[in-house]
């Protein structure tokens, strides 16, 4: 009882700055996206490829969270995105008040779209909000199509669940059509893309429902 | 450091729990693997690949960790193998006093290898014994060659890592001397098998290693 006691106010105090982070981000009318997976489903590729088809519409910057090295943080510097690695140390998800510290390097005047890419993992991240203003799931064709039954949290907080490596699908026992099936049981209003960061399947779709989520906060009218 | 106290507090408690199953599983003589892994990496392929190779030689069982659902469980019960599902919730990793109670439901006296399969996630089960008497950490080619320096607690702390899905090797970007060289940097006396459950490629290394464990241990002479 008590650890549970211990393990509330935690996360209470972590959502209470999530709150100021997302006003922040707010008064800077930038939308955030916060990036959830097992390790190497591809939310690093996915921000890659977004990157590539978005550069010349849209400001981007990203957070990149991990336990340690800075691999991800120095592939989307290369690309001249304004990027900040948080490395979490032990820790299994990345907190707010880690957010808030980013934020504090990276020129918000100037961002439109906030990728925060969390740890990888499919468990801890679903209990820390970050004051994003979307939560997606990314998913590989590689990892199974029983996901969704063995982590439902996870699945059932998604506003988009990326279905990634859709390419591997002809190599793989995978139900695609159960897969979305459980994923939709679970959390009805969520929208599903299929998608490969290799082939580049789908990545116009996903990019449209990005300006979209934009265009709804009242930016790019 | 508040947060850390009672963090010690559980870690210290699970450790005497742990330290009283590794107590019982010697007494019966039985060698117990924990094996760890990111979602989807085939921790229940490469159990069922070993229970196919070496049913005839050993007496197995299989405690299944999920946060939900019994489908690893379901698989191994399926092959006549005594299994224990435990569905830990929300918690990210197996922990000592859940081992405990499965023990209780496992035919210790017939039993000579448990696999401990933990809940899919490359932190958390890195922070608790569970009182087994080898580590094992699976790595997917699918999950990218940048696993070892992301997550170098888990590789550090690994008796054997297993590199699954080598038949993925021709259709990904991975560097697999650079991945060898990372793990064996963090961890040098590991032993690092190339397996592929679905071709059968590496399975007879694998199971000569577990006899060999369980040579180690004054039994199969």
């Amino acid at each position: 009882m008590k650890r549970i006691k211990v393990l509330q106010n935690i996360s209470s105090a972590n959502d209470a700055i999530a709150a100021q982070n997302r006003e922040l981000l707010d008064s800077y009318n930038i939308l955030a996206i916060n990036l959830m997976s097992s390790p190497g489903a591809g939310k690093t590729s996915l921000i890659l490829s977004t990157i590539a088809h978005l550069r010349h519409r849209l400001r981007m910057a990203v957070i990149e969270g991990d336990i340690a090295s800075r691999i991800d943080a120095d592939k989307i510097g290369k690309e001249g995105i304004p990027v900040v690695q948080i490395n979490t140390g032990g820790s299994c998800s990345l907190e707010a008040h880690m957010i808030t510290n980013a934020l504090e390097k990276l020129p918000l005047k100037t961002t439109e779209l906030l990728f925060i890419e969390n740890v990888g993992n499919l468990i801890c991240p679903a209990g820390f909000s970050l004051g994003e203003h979307r939560k997606v799931v990314v998913s590989s064709i590689a990892e199974g199509d029983d996901k969704p039954a063995k982590y439902p949290i996870m699945f059932s907080l998604a506003d988009a669940v990326v279905i990634n490596k859709i390419d591997l699908l002809p190599l793989q026992e995978f139900d695609l059509i159960g897969f979305r099936k459980k994923v939709t049981g679970l959390n009805p209003k969520v929208t599903i893309f299929e998608i490969s960061c290799k082939t580049g399947q789908g990545i116009e779709a996903w990019c449209s429902w990005l300006l979209e989520q934009l265009q709804d906060r009242g930016k790019h009218k």
